[in-house]
């Protein structure tokens, strides 16, 4: 059974009153939890979501430990280029590292469509397997948005400033729109296999897009995300779209096609709210690093970032990125409770 | 003799029509020349800065090379620290790492006042030197604003999130403030001794501030801030204040007391323009990944700077962040002589 959809995450993504301010973090799943040190070993990420029953217990955690409204997928961005065989690898404490980087019309070739059956199937067997484990829990598949997987593809290694990406958007702006194009195909087919597997939502993850210009972001980016979006609509999932640093972009994050749109703690929500208007509903945005100070601050910021919505209808409260490893998981708890209405004595 | 107030750099600064739109860039001095590594060896940067013949050269080149209409002083933020003996070097390609990291109150007695004739007279020697060779280009002296170099003293090494300095921040708001405060003490100190020794203007570099929520800047981060402005307000020497990912907060930097902010590309100057009211002057805001394309991109993309400025008075052209070691350094040569009105015959 899909979970209902009135379950409080699906209502605030669908930007209508819920019985409650949903909750989940995204990084949930991973490095600050002992209980995912303790089964997920020293492979490989890759490795361990090729493995559905690990990937499906790995995503749990959370859900069990927190008492998080929705469970996200535990995969990477970069899984479905690495299936097509690009030569994708993740290294821990590094991020994704690309042998032969994209360079030329040639690497197109090494992007062909996806087959999500043939190419990962793992992938959509865990999100059945987590289907029939979460009940009512929504559950969130996600892909990578083309720039930043073509950030990855580019640039080869960790950067700092995309400066290869860039030079390449605006050096080569037809190569730079086929292969954006590509990943918009791969993205697509890679959420379509997740939705139709049994995720309720989705998220599209432009982590690097707020190292943007407006104006680049419209031109040479925009578009391809766009497509993603209108490639799954007919599936009627909300769609959330992420990025950081992307105060200046989130109208047009919204206009791509979204209807969440994922906002960092740079952007107070009610500023966030008056740029997106009032028919998008916004996740986040509590600083990350904020987890790491003792829990009267933690609490204190958690408040703001709920007053500052003003309890209007269509808030996921989130971080506004990813868990850091060295946060204590009590503390997430803590903020799930304080969210969901009534802390529990400690 | 100090350079004219009529200097386009200086003229601009003051909110001013200036004969051109003034153009320097940040880290202009530095790895993308040939000639400064051939003259910078392989020593220690902080070794470099105590050598005022080498400081004064390596200033001098790139004022040379494009024809900029600024330079400034060959240094770095952590310079004053250092010299007060807290312990920071600078590892190539990794930036300022503290052995002992701030922790606690007795980190503070690391702190005393800083006295420039006896900790740094190097520094007032390579300006003494520079002011004599630069004739009507103006230099501009800085130092580090408390924020960011209170994230290096208390991360002890490169760090994307800060957890650690916000954590202390909000963990311990008395002990924050007192380390902030001291850091613009001695930032106040830097600024006076460099400005004494005849910088024309000065940029306070707060590069991260722009991880901040504007409640968390405004709360923990301005008022140290807008004391140093203060305390080298009755120099009247224009006084810039700069970060990256800071629209949010381009507001607040301009009310800390700064003539002029700097805008990173993110935000289109006529919007921060808008966001900063008529009586502050504008730098930046071309992103330095831009430079590495092919040359008619970085043109048009440059002229689009000057056009979101639209021929207003105080515009200093520059990057929004720092030149990246990689850049053509006849890209920034053609820059500087397409924003002073004519690109000359190549």
């Amino acid at each position: 059974m899909p979970p209902d959809r009135r379950a409080p995450f699906l209502q605030a993504c669908r930007n209508q009153p819920a019985s409650r301010v949903p909750v989940w973090f995204m990084r949930q799943a991973g490095r600050s939890l002992p209980e995912y040190r303790e089964v997920r070993g020293t492979g490989s990420i890759l490795d361990a979501v090729r493995d559905p029953a690990l990937a499906t217990e790995i995503t749990l955690q959370p859900v069990r430990r927190h008492g998080v409204d929705a469970a996200i997928l535990y995969s990477d961005i970069v899984v479905p280029v690495a299936a097509l065989g690009f030569g994708v690898e993740i290294h821990p404490g590094v991020g994704p590292v690309v042998a032969e980087p994209f360079r030329d019309e040639a690497d197109l070739e090494r992007l062909r469509p996806l087959d999500p059956e043939a190419d990962c199937p793992y992938v959509q067997q865990t999100v059945r397997h987590l289907v029939d484990e979460l009940g009512d829990v929504p559950l969130i598949g996600f892909a990578g948005a083309p720039f930043t997987v073509a950030s990855y593809l580019v640039e080869g290694g960790p950067s700092r400033t995309l400066g290869k990406t860039k030079a390449l958007m605006l050096g080569r702006p037809d190569l730079w729109q086929q292969l954006l194009d590509r990943l918009a195909g791969i993205a697509v087919a890679s959420l379509r296999a997740q939705v139709l597997a049994g995720a309720s939502a989705v998220q599209l993850f432009d982590s690097w897009a707020g190292t943007l210009s407006p104006t680049m972001y419209e031109r040479h980016v925009m578009p391809a995300s766009a497509k993603v979006f209108a490639g799954i609509a007919d599936l009627d999932v909300p769609a959330i779209h992420f990025g950081v640093t992307t105060g200046e972009l989130l109208p047009l994050m919204a206009e791509a096609g979204a209807s969440v749109v994922g906002v960092d703690w740079r952007v107070p929500l009610d500023d966030a709210r008056a740029r997106l208007g009032p028919g998008v509903a916004v996740q986040g945005n509590l600083d990350p690093a904020i987890c790491l100070a003792p829990w009267p601050a933690v609490e204190a910021a958690a408040l703001e970032v709920l007053a500052a919505n003003g309890g209007r209808p269509g808030h996921v409260f989130n971080l506004g990125h990813g868990v850091l490893p060295e946060t204590d998981p009590d503390v997430l708890t803590r903020l799930v409770e304080l969210v969901h209405g009534g802390e529990a004595p400690r």
